[in-house]
């Protein structure tokens, strides 16, 4: 079977390949028929040539036609939906339904229509307006966006068609995807349909390009070339700190979002008022996806004792009654085993699992692990590893200053949580460990477990290094996701009629909320 | 004399010195009298161990109270602005009069207060309320913000009263001062104030602490180190690269201002309309504090021909007229002789100027320089190489393509300036540069010389590398230079009563800006 294209500036062609992969099915072990190209150099090349001519384009482009691409772009994702969820889950191993096509798919075409409306509504700009100074200014796109997806969600964090993506093009960026090579042929079909829907919008062609894999060095060679605006990546946390490294060093901004174990904190008199429902939730939290989410609750404080006894007890049962899914790779599987072991070695003890499982394909078996409060604080770095996967660790504490120091220990997360009554008993040691919890998170949850991300405004997904690269961005949620991408754009007393038509002085959109002389508003600058 | 005290953890102590230094008058050469210690490693420890705990109880610290301490410090600033003047003029050379005294005091002051100001409202911090999912997040203080002031604004951009400063406070976070060591005594004088005035107002006295100098070991260790929230530099391309490559292989933001030449584009128009105006602003701009401004107009392009002639021979006559000013140091006396040698041996032809000028102390003839559009593109990058002082130089452009060409090769730039007729004579040559310009400066200026930096919030003192590190952010101009110290923080499902004031369903001040379900109101959540 040939080898299948690139698409670059506008054409599908044959990459400049230095080689060629395989997917796998990861429930089965088999590689997959398709062969993919690894890309040299010239293809990177091409497509920043190409996405810096697109994004002097998309400049001049109406907010509508961008908007039409990710509204169609949406429905065509719709219109394929079976053979999408077929093909993503030949190449990740999560279920068509309901995860795939039923949660995971729609959940994609929410945040393009998302999108699509905050392009017609141009608020996430911020545009600022003061008329005693003649000055103004707002976020303009920042230039061609490299865009590195994940593995574990082949389409809400697509590189050509998930939040990164989605954020970019709001911003008036052309996206350069890089596949990821667990789910080749998945990102392919979406930069179809992500082609053909901007062929129908009449945007540049190379608003969208999209490659498979390079080498290491030109994928650091990539980040930081001068052509690029911006980089988002999600994955591992070493290659991703190797790329960031390239991009720093360029000076070019780099949103990485890397690794995070999730801390939850139950307080006792949660245990003690809703025992079951908080074992029920962890464990549905916890093995979802096999686990494999960057949100995963994978360090669960409890206070030592009997309560703490039963809930390790309990979750050990019902760990050992699930059935065991097959995880996103080999690699996966791999690098789980080689988390677990260095768990166990900082002082973690096996509960249950800790081994590859049977059945075709790669499995492990869910995999409970306990420590108590003072090993933890003695090798804090180590039983921090984020173990990716249907793994757990329970850190039984001793008392609340204890507690206190544990979570100074902490090193930054996407998400922390904290369970606790509804009587008040729970009340002082609330307050005494959330604010210490609240600075090493992004985000800070009551009574719920944190894999639910919401598509909200107020989302933050992102949080305090090593999660993320800087813990002001978010991934998820529009506007703030969208900015950035975003370049400030000041402009000193710039003629009138010269000046964006978001900076004007009528409101383009009449819907625009625009800052002028301090106050937010839709309304146009008063004459 | 003994050794001038640092401010750690709310005490004038002695430092742990591994040396001593002095500053100089460089309108004389002379050095002042006063010792400054070279701070161990000792000190930096011991700030950033207060100044952690000072972040911690600024979390609980009423909007009010510092409010009242950015307040009263303009206030305390004002009833010693002749003695700061007269020390910052023999530390600097600046005029006191009416630089010091008339303009960048009451800068700084209006400043402060400006900064008040935005504490006591709140909006800044983007409080968004999503009340459909139950999800709200805001921008709250990022931790201790270490702050490495440049030499040319003993007041507005001191690491203990200016800009960085200034913002760092409002979002909450306290401030470890790293005096520019060309003026130690006015930062410690600013410093005394500083302090006195968080007495008044009861704020943590780790709030503001200050040292004067580390080694480069030690600068480049304190940026990384894990207590540090973000770090602020305005300086030297050199030191601020050294800094950044710490910062970033640690995660740490940092915000840079490091280098800009620029661009001035004079179009044909404007200069057969008005040449005697745009000569004279030029020259005001290009002279003003010795041209040592990070805004310095340093590159002009013109169309070649008798009117570029015209200009260059008047401008010229102007320069040699003027008489020249003290430069802050010898160190940047020194750098701008050597940097008018680099543009010669790029092939820059020197029209006036070129070596250091008789008098007291550190000067240099006013520097103008010339080199062909072909031969700027030939060597684009040795002749952007920053003059920092009085010196600049004049492109002569043959024609629009070959303009174009040029502004394609420039590095990033705090500023750009195009100078177009009134008549509509330019405006093709506007519309066929002006895009290319945009994408490389922080601000695009009509008709205006880049100096006036307003403190607006539609100001963008920030640019593309190499300008600064990150385009999104500005270093000037309240909210958006406040939010460079903020990290995001969500809250999902918390408890109402756990929730910050600023996203309680009350709003708590009535003033305070905050998107709800997608609307900028000062209103209440509704019911």
């Amino acid at each position: 079977m040939a080898v299948q294209p690139v698409l670059i500036d506008g054409q599908w062609r044959a990459a400049a390949a230095s080689g060629t992969f395989r997917a796998e099915n990861p429930a089965t072990g088999e590689a997959h028929e398709q062969q993919y190209p690894i890309s040299q150099w010239a293809d990177v090349d091409a497509a920043l040539n190409a996405a810096v001519d697109a994004a002097e384009k998309l400049r001049g482009t109406a907010p509508a036609a961008i908007a039409h691409f990710l509204t169609r772009f949406a429905e065509r994702i719709e219109a394929r939906a079976e053979e999408l969820s077929k093909v993503a889950n030949s190449e990740s191993g999560l279920a068509v339904a309901p995860r795939l096509q039923n949660v995971e798919l729609p959940r994609t075409c929410t945040q393009l229509r998302q999108a699509a409306a905050a392009v017609l509504e141009g608020s996430w700009s911020l545009p600022t307006i003061d008329t005693k100074n003649g000055i103004r200014s707002y976020l303009a796109g920042i230039g061609p966006v490299a865009v590195f997806g994940p593995n574990n969600f082949p389409f809400a964090f697509n590189s050509a068609a998930g939040g990164d993506f989605a954020a970019a093009i709001v911003a008036g960026c052309p996206v350069i995807a890089k596949a990821n090579t667990s789910h080749p042929r998945t990102t392919q079909l979406l930069a179809e349909e992500a082609f053909a829907a901007l062929t129908e919008a009449k945007l540049p062609p190379a608003t969208v390009q999209l490659i498979y894999r390079t080498s290491h060095q030109d994928g650091s060679r990539f980040v930081a070339d001068p052509r690029v605006g911006a980089c988002a990546y999600t994955g591992s946390r070493h290659a991703g700190l190797t790329l960031k490294a390239a991009a720093d060093a360029a000076g070019k901004p780099i949103y990485l979002e890397l690794s995070s174990v999730n801390p939850v904190l139950i307080l006792p008199g949660a245990l003690t008022e809703r025992f079951q429902k908080v074992v029920d939730e962890f464990v549905d939290s916890s093995l979802m996806g096999a686990g494999q989410f960057c949100t995963n609750p994978s360090v669960v404080m409890l206070k030592e004792g009997d309560s703490a006894e039963k809930f390790i007890q309990a979750v050990k049962e019902k760990f050992d009654a699930r059935p065991v899914a097959p995880l996103l790779s080999t690699n996966v599987c791999k690098s789980l085993g080689a988390s677990v072991q260095t768990l166990q070695k900082a002082g973690a003890k096996l509960v249950t699992g800790g081994s590859q499982a049977q059945g075709p394909g790669y499995r492990f078996t869910h995999t409970l692990l306990r420590v108590e409060g003072e090993v933890f604080l003695a090798h804090a770095e180590a039983l921090q590893t984020e173990a990716f996967g249907n793994a757990a660790l329970i850190v039984t504490v001793r008392d609340p200053s204890q507690w206190a120091a544990i979570l100074n220990k902490l090193e930054g997360n996407l998400t922390g949580c904290v369970y606790s009554d509804t009587a008040g008993s729970d009340d002082a040691l609330y307050d005494a460990l959330a604010p210490i919890l609240r600075t090493r998170v992004g985000r800070l949850l009551n009574d719920k477990m944190p894999t639910g991300v919401a598509l909200s405004p107020g989302m933050n997904h992102g949080g305090p290094y090593p999660s993320t690269g800087h813990p002001g961005f978010t991934a998820v949620g529009i506007p703030a996701s969208v900015r950035r991408f975003g370049m400030l754009q000041s402009f000193d007393a710039v003629r009138p009629h010269r000046l964006p038509a978001l900076l004007a002085n009528k409101n383009p959109t009449g819907k625009t909320w625009r800052l002028i002389d301090g106050n937010w508003t839709q309304s146009d600058v008063p004459a």
